[in-house]
């Protein structure tokens, strides 16, 4: 049971932390200017050079019996050459899909999941176009490369356009523009489909973002209803079978009214379900684990209630944050503002334990207060 | 948040495993003939020399801020020495006080808990007037180095008695005569205690030993009630403030109608408590790195139903013995006839599930049914 992981960030490290006691042993492929310090100790680490090939990478990754990936950004030729040595999970053609936001909008819809109305832009005239048929406020995204709320713009009017425009001046665009929804809520489900075709399904959890980047999760979902629950779980299974999934795939959404538009997918577990380490029977990392591996699914049930808080470029002690209802997860990593460097799960019976205790964390760590 | 840890089989591994996301680093002493495969990758090990002085000992583990034990039997000589450098967690007294049984359960009485009757003896002589005080039948066991039911006799009649005695002959004895109860149940609980006197509690568990080897653990206690779990509590809280204990402390007992009689202490984290990692907030094991580096305890409430069955001898791959209610732990052992290789926990909101599925998989692992 030998996985190789694509990535050497805390995705990874959490994954082999959960393998681990599974019996799952692990290696990691370093990309150039990655930093490997969080999975330091948990396998052998292969940096990838250029003039690699793929047989030369998969015994430099000694010969696992499969291939995951901790983010979408991969080359999936690569991944392509790679499957010819071992399973890949989640296949290349499902990674290949969430790099680019218009082919994976298009492929929601497709399948009849609501995204925001949407158009794609590769000229200032086309953009334009887009932006007059949407209808201002809009958001213009890159189509590939972004994350974190990078390579986004809001725009507010003819003006804002017009600055945009005048900016982007000689750059070849590569853009997808997006209605501006005015959503109740962002919310996530993170989903897991073994290579038997069995899934599981975590809790629909909150998301609240600072600056494009994910500050915490809650669950249950304050903002959600069974009846949400169960359209994302709809979207997700429908998702899964589609693109003949295995792993862990989740699914970022907005809350309109009863609507949940689907904002992005990220074929790879996800930060808004670090919860479920403290929050679940099983981790998103174990059943990711497990998922690839073909084991059977480990039960994914919320347990009571749960948020999660993450540490951007804050260096929180275990002591400093420590309490009876929260463990911290820290990433090993050298702290730089803004950098995720670790997280913290909460967890009590009582909801409003849990949030009071996210209150006074942030309190503690960002000097804010949430109005949860 | 460097720790030391003497020892390096599975709770040393676990220990590792549990404490590395709350961001602890750890190194291990590798006594003689001890196999360090379980904490392989985990940290530095550190082989123990005879001619190695504990400044030197100290200096090989990289200085920890704390050097806890995965065992009773250690060298406690050793362990005062290295009280100068760091904590010792937990003390070198309390180790001592538990590696010797006729010590441990006087301790226990002078604390006013109850144990079994007993006598100390040193010579045949003492022997026989022991086993006339107490009155057949008797169990004889060796004061120290007994674990997992080696060095135990139970003896039945005078004439077993002559058949040990004739065996024993020119042996020096030390050995302690106990009451052979029968007892309803054996029963045991684990306690953490952090260097600020907190303490917590995890649930009253059941065990079943086969060859005097933790077979399986359940929780709820299927024999227990609310008084026997109160009155545990209340021996643990005085035993972990007389010996103003940091750390994890196991203690096992016998239901005896009403009764619980304490059988023995272990001054680590212990097997089982290991139904805690999936059916408790915060495991044992974590809760033991926490309470060593003076940090607030996680919450130990049990979730729902859950059992643990130990893997002896046996190699279980994950994927044989996964189901959505199990969870492996493999430790990277060599498998040999009756060795702890693994464990697996249980765990579901109904009881009923839990002990269908613990019976399956002794059905399955042992050829057996229990009766629970």
């Amino acid at each position: 049971m030998h996985i190789g992981i694509i990535g050497c960030g805390q995705l990874a490290r959490m994954l082999a932390q959960a393998g681990a006691p599974i019996g799952a042993t692990f290696s990691f492929v370093v990309e150039p200017g990655a930093d490997p310090t969080p999975v330091k100790g948990l396998g052998q680490q292969t940096p990838l050079r250029d003039c690699m090939t793929p047989a030369e990478l998969y015994a430099a990754l000694d010969n696992p019996s499969v291939i995951t990936v901790e983010k979408e950004h991969v080359d999936v030729p690569l991944l392509e050459a790679l499957s010819a040595f071992c399973r890949v999970a989640p296949n290349p053609q499902a990674v290949h899909i969430t790099q680019n936001r218009s082919r994976e909008k298009n492929f929601l819809n497709q399948l009849g999941i609501p995204t925001v109305g949407f158009a794609q832009a590769d000229s200032e005239q086309a953009l334009r176009t887009a932006a007059q048929q949407i209808g201002f406020p809009i958001i213009i995204k890159s189509e590939e490369a972004g994350y974190d709320g990078k390579n986004q713009w809001r725009i507010r009017s003819q003006a804002d356009l017009d600055t945009f425009c005048a900016a982007q001046q000689h750059s070849a665009l590569d853009l997808v523009v997006e209605q501006w929804v005015s959503f109740q809520a962002e919310v996530s489900m993170v989903a897991a489909r073994n290579t038997q075709g069995e899934k599981t399904f975590y809790a629909l959890t909150e998301n609240r973002h600072q600056n494009g980047i994910l500050l915490t999760s809650r669950v249950p979902a304050p903002h959600g209803s069974e009846a949400l629950s169960q359209k994302a779980q709809h979207y997700l299974n429908t998702l899964l079978d589609a693109l003949n999934y295995v792993g862990v795939l989740a699914m970022e959404c907005f809350i309109l009214g009863d609507q949940l538009l689907v904002n992005e997918l990220a074929p790879r577990v996800h930060n808004s379900g670090h919860w479920t380490q403290q929050g679940s029977n099983t981790s998103q990392f174990e059943n990711h684990v497990r998922a690839i591996l073909g084991m059977p699914l480990g039960q994914a049930d919320l347990r009571h209630h749960a948020a999660m808080v993450n540490l951007l470029g804050i260096e929180a002690s275990a002591g400093q944050v420590a309490s009876p209802q929260t463990t911290l997860h820290w990433y090993d990593k050298t702290c730089k503002p803004g950098r995720k460097v670790g997280h913290i799960n909460i967890q009590d019976e009582c909801g409003k334990t849990v949030d009071d205790k996210l209150n006074a964390l942030l309190g503690v760590l960002y000097h804010e207060q949430t109005d949860a």
